[in-house]
């Protein structure tokens, strides 16, 4: 736990900066990966989750018996809170289909754009330490309300070849088409390329190790797109002299939990609220299971003391964070200044889990600083904005000598001539 | 040109194929750019400028004096051209700026999302066969829409060290903030990383050649977005019986007078405009003072006969043409079944030319089948969208056992926690 108390302005820029990731060690083995499902296809798939998910499966796709089965197996408490999450992300999510608005420019010319599905569309939902069914719920959703066609899914089976009954109940309720016992570099891999069993998709989403990162950055030079480039998950609280220290600890603690590379930041003005929160956080990791993550995030994490909120959101905007609390008294008044974030989360009461899980907003959002330059998944992600554009002949009339002038200025005479010959054949 | 009457399905895919990148064989050049510039600034990009456009200058910076220059060497026409198209581009993309909606998805549960503009951006304006002013308006006015506090504008200056006026005019007119005389891979890696002159860019737009591109993509290992990946502009005419040929024509020749490399695909659902058309190109491509590009590109081109335009539709969308023309009778009918396009022009007097200067559309278009999983630039490349969301300690009540029962069967405790104290802490 690094401490700065009023660190100067000189020093920010130091202190925003995120580990440096090592991508250049990994790139031949993701290479590699990329040839051999190109190779050798399922073949090649099956062998990988053999190697590393120590599953010994026939088939690949997930059977519809399988689903059912996950069904029963899931308890109706937890059916029942996906079930009001999934309302909640479909209400928020709806929200965001557009209406077509048309706009006559010109007399005679109008424009206007629709938004149409990315028909085919890849989610990876990593294995390893927790069964992130939430994010099921989180691409799924805005995938079928933007309408595409195919919504496939791949996770790596557990070592008996099954996959947790949650990520299965929660694909079936949102829509996804298809599902697929693969991991790793090797799962994005077949996503990019297709194989036997896996068809090739035209953007692929979700989170993953080092590994499905680099894979899926790869995957880019097959002609596919990627949600966003990744990085750890980010927390930044800001509390001033009413913000709860319990509260702010348990927040910094349940982004310090995902792993030991998580990035916590935690800004106060306020010297008692900065103590309390420390001994808070003493108090609380004691008693969770996965101490041993919180405390190596925590050993990297910064403790900033500054003078004023306004400075606090000047640092906030400077590191862009994924997730940022806002445990202070007038909040309102501070959205406007809010600058570089993926998700904001206002006041006391709205805890980071809240947005992680159920109140409706997406949390596949920017890590690394690239909340300066991205947009955390919507259903923008899933869809294309095509423009359209139709001219009268009395429209084109009433352009034309614009056009020509400037396809003449830049000389483009073949661009002019595409007017001119139907103003000729007009006249 | 190749021709093809009535192809059967299964060839479709072969025939969509875009011929293939070489990226590998210019990797290597664009990192030692990249070095040079990130350990020698200025000095290199001057050292660059000299070898690559033979200008000697001494200052980077297009000065105060050389832009008020350039507006008197604008003719009063092109000023008025530029602005009439200047007024019709801020009019559609001034209807994408979005209201925000906010929602209480759980009584007590407020969301939404608002815009923030991209800090600081970079635009790319290629030197080279024609001065392309209309890229100035087509990505300035969009950023200025946004909000962008910094939009810096790279141009490689012509021998004598100058920029075409037009450029200068129209960056000038159009919100551009600092203009700087500096092209190909050079110019990307500095607005990349930034140098003693130029300053370093969150986002990079803009056309270029392959060595521009593959900069721009490599721009991405710095933490730096692009517009989109790149490749041969392209258009992809349908015309029924009641089409032009003279029209479709000049519409494919404009768009092959780009270089030799564009995509120029023609289908028709008759024969006799089939032929008529090709004659056509024959008559006209003679008057072109560029018809050496547009016979190169016509070589390469597909000439393709086919039943019905539902049929034409459906190959159109295998293609996932950058700009769709439906030289159709009945156009209204068939919008609904466009699915991967970038732009789409209805009917006879919708020309590419007027999208690709004035109507207002933005001509910077997905290329290459990008049409598939990426949108064109509007006023969203500018921004981000950061949700929000308000719960009151009520509404955390409302929702806080679905949280808590989501976190823990994800076996994540702290995030449960964060929740749990607070209900605790209420009661």
């Amino acid at each position: 736990m690094f401490i700065h108390r009023y660190p100067k302005k000189e020093t920010w820029k130091e202190l925003v900066k995120r580990p440096a990731r090592k991508k250049e060690e990994i790139s031949e083995i993701i290479s590699e990966v990329f040839t051999k499902i190109e190779e050798e296809g399922d073949k090649a798939l099956l062998e990988f989750t053999k190697k590393y998910d120590s599953a010994d499966i026939e088939e690949i796709e997930v059977s519809q018996v399988e689903i059912e089965q996950a069904e029963s197996l899931v308890s109706p408490a937890l059916k029942k809170a996906i079930q009001e999450a999934s309302e909640n992300i479909t209400k928020f999510h709806a929200l965001q289909q557009p209406e077509t608005k048309k706009i006559e420019t010109t007399k005679g010319v109008i424009c206007w754009r629709e938004n149409r599905a990315v028909d085919k569309v890849g989610i990876y939902i990593p294995g390893g330490t927790a069964p992130l069914f939430s994010t099921v719920l989180m691409l799924a959703i805005p995938a079928r309300l933007a309408g595409c066609k195919e919504i496939i899914l791949c996770t790596p089976p557990d070592k008996n070849g099954n996959i947790n009954p949650a990520i299965l109940y929660s694909a079936m309720i949102c829509g996804v088409t298809r599902i697929f016992k693969a991991g790793g570099a090797q799962a994005i891999a077949a996503m990019a390329i297709g194989t036997e069993s896996i068809p090739n998709v035209y953007k692929i989403f979700g989170p993953g190790n080092q590994f499905v990162v680099a894979a899926k950055e790869y995957a880019q030079n097959y002609g596919v797109a990627i949600d966003m480039p990744a990085g750890p998950s980010e927390v930044l609280v800001i509390a001033d002299q009413q913000a709860v220290p319990a509260f702010c600890a348990a927040d910094l603690l349940s982004q310090a939990e995902h792993g030991s590379d998580s990035q916590v930041v935690f800004i106060s003005t306020d010297f008692g609220i900065f103590t309390e929160t420390i001994k808070e956080i003493d108090n609380q990791i004691k008693k969770l299971p996965r101490n041993q993550f919180a405390e190596e995030s925590l050993n990297n994490s910064y403790f900033i003391l500054l003078n004023t909120v306004e400075e606090a959101i000047e640092f906030s905007n400077l590191y862009g964070p994924e997730h940022l609390i806002l445990a202070i008294e007038n909040f309102e008044g501070s959205i406007s200044s809010i600058q570089n974030a993926g998700s904001v989360f206002l006041g006391n009461y709205s805890c980071e889990s809240a947005g992680d899980y159920a109140s409706g907003t997406n949390h596949t959002l920017p890590t690394n600083g690239f909340a300066r330059n991205y947009s955390g998944v919507s259903l923008d992600s899933f869809v294309k904005k095509i423009t359209f554009q139709e001219l009268s002949a009395k429209g084109l009339q009433n352009l034309g000598k614009t056009i020509e002038i400037m396809a003449e200025a830049e000389g483009l005479f073949a661009h002019k001539n595409a007017v001119s010959i139907r103003l000729k054949n007009k006249k």
